[in-house]
């Protein structure tokens, strides 16, 4: 799902510092708007606008119960910029991740096969 | 490296379209200013700024020779950015991880061993 629209979002709603460290806050699990807003120097209707951007990109959910509303990472928000980033690798780093595993099995070209040769 | 002044330079740089459409062309391959600057209809000026920007947060690198710029991705240039977003995988993520990997093994909870059993 490597789609322009999406990744242009996300990327819009992730470029503003105190959306991107709500997005950091409701990864470490759901939170309700003022446990959100507590740490930011700014008012309540600023943090609910912040909000609403990041829900609109898909990169959070939130639900109200009562009278108070939580908020949670949307499980996959991100997926369409990582997708995004991991097109666009050079053919360098390619090469390198292939080094890297021919390294991480001893330094043979093929598959992580050994054999019992006795020396 | 997962340090926020590099992941916030990306998203600065990435956040405008054609920025992030010059970071895509340059994935492609290396190329002139005038080379990147065709398919956008504004000023080389602009061009020159953007590519700037991205060379002053680690995207890409320039270089020239002669009379001739040539832009390249940066190799490594989005790995903070990529390294950010791992890290905000939700619980439930991993979790959806874990289970793939157990259905690609055929729904065994363990390794990948599979044995010569007659039916």
């Amino acid at each position: 799902m490597v789609e322009r629209a999406g990744v242009d979002a996300i990327l819009r709603g992730l470029a503003e510092p105190t959306r991107r460290a709500i997005v950091e806050r409701l990864g470490r699990g759901p939170a309700t708007v003022s446990e959100v807003a507590k740490p930011f120097d700014i008012t309540l209707a600023a943090v609910v606008q912040h909000l609403q951007v990041l829900e609109e990109c898909g990169l959070i959910r939130t639900e109200k119960v009562g009278r108070v509303r939580t908020c949670r990472l949307e499980p996959g928000g991100l997926e369409a910029l990582a997708d995004w980033i991991a097109a666009r690798r050079t053919p360098a780093e390619r090469r390198l991740d292939r080094l890297g595993e021919v390294l991480a099995r001893g330094g043979r070209p093929e598959g992580p096969r050994q054999t019992d040769e006795q020396p």
